[in-house]
């Protein structure tokens, strides 16, 4: 279990306090945070809670959201990453995951928002590493592209963060995302030291209205998690292992047993690699 | 409007003499047939309907779905192509588009899955190109690996197509499927001759549960068609470019309506390349 990190979206229902009994319950000293709920909490308070439970912040969901057709709106994008790599440094927490936005309304150029994206990144990084922060750029399911993230596979998110060195920008690797790429393996292969976060969620159909809350519970669908993290971990890769599920029935549910869910999943999908 | 074929899918509200009307009021003589409603209207009689009203029947869909954990299923797959191929060659249509199947049921075997495309394609392919049709690969949405087709990309399609002699077997350009591909351009010069068919749909959020039937109306959505259509019209493709959609409020409205609405956008749409 010591790699495994619940990242709070999956158990959105409970308290940070809450999320800290379910996880210690079972042995689980990691999680991932979300700005949003962290805020509300308070920053400090978040911070100084997690560290006398003994516990790390292994992420924080999330910066990004670059692509706008203002310009004025782009800068309005890159004062609040600042915040968020500033919030980042504040928990303790060594990456700053990045979703890089959608389209800009109304827009059909994706070469010009992916070129957005890199420009932001550009800004942002020298910035991150004063604080000791790394940014991770996370590829999304194509799906998302038009509303959500231009940067839509591995090989793609690779091409961007090896314009930066290597402690200041790598990608998060996230299962749900990447599983169907026919050039994963390659993709994995090339990340090596580039993958600042390996996430886990399953892939199960039917997809929901909106797609956004259908991600599975690690071992109900189709992706082959022994296989994807024997190719991870066989790249160096020593961080954590962070499960991260938007999934509306697990919302539903006592939030403790979801996290005991996972941990009781957990070593069969990781398989003996981990 | 020479190269506009009209996909009967688009407008299933419709009998094929209604389509044909339909097409016939906006100067379109070209369509794209489905397998079911044609065996249900006659295939015979399907072949002269369309001749005798001076029309080209553009393609067939579908064959493919030759995933299977079982190899009676694979076997049973094969017989039907067959069938499908001999179906295509009755109308006349130079296509059969092959979507590959997603992953066999509790399968999370995508390489395997992918493998048993391959042969299922090798063995096709000879019997296809002795009745004068070519096959057609088409690429779907990552959003259907699992449960549709797990073949996703241009370049792997052609990975598999190249395996052929060009003649028998093409693959099949959807603008829904392939838009968001930061290889794409890549994909679709290498393409070349490959080409064996050119679709359209606009890509629009957010999505309906299941996602199949969320395809958007030519204009509504963020595809740049004259871009992408430029792209594909640069390989030297001079076959139709058929517009299929699968959206659920396409298919309450008047089929007709339906129909003159695409004639009406269409040239924008492809801009001055076609």
């Amino acid at each position: 279990m010591s790699r495994l990190s619940i990242n709070q979206q999956t158990v959105k229902q409970l308290s940070l306090p809450e999320l800290i009994r379910a996880c210690t319950a079972v042995g689980v000293d990691a999680v991932g945070l979300w700005r949003e709920p962290v805020a509300e909490y308070g920053l400090v308070r978040s911070a100084e809670l997690f560290t006398s439970a003994g516990f790390s912040v292994t992420s924080l969901c999330r910066g990004g959201f670059f692509t706008a057709a203002d310009p004025a709106d782009r800068r309005r994008a890159i004062q609040d990453n600042r915040a968020a790599i500033d919030e980042t440094a504040a928990l303790g927490a060594p990456v700053l995951v990045l979703v890089a936005g959608g389209l800009p309304a109304g827009s059909r150029d994706l070469r010009g928002a992916r070129a957005q994206v890199v420009d932001a990144i550009a800004e942002l990084a020298p910035y991150a590493a004063e604080r000791g922060v790394r940014l991770a750029i996370e590829p999304l399911h194509p799906m998302f592209t038009s509303d959500r993230c231009v940067v839509s596979t591995l090989a793609q998110s690779l091409d961007i963060a090896e314009q930066f060195p290597v402690a200041q920008v790598g990608v998060c690797v996230d299962t749900y995302h990447l599983w169907w790429d026919p050039d994963l393996d390659a993709g994995i292969s090339r990340a090596g030291e580039r993958i600042a976060a390996y996430q886990l969620a399953d892939w199960t159909t039917p997809l929901p209205a909106g797609v956004l809350t259908g991600r599975g519970q690690i071992g109900d669908g189709c992706v082959d998690f022994p296989a994807f993290t024997e190719a991870v971990l066989a790249t160096g890769y020593t961080g954590p292992i962070e499960v991260e599920i938007f999934n509306d029935e697990l919302w539903k549910r006592d939030g403790a047993a979801v996290v005991a869910e996972i941990a009781a999943r957990y070593p069969a999908c990781v398989g003996t690699a981990s």
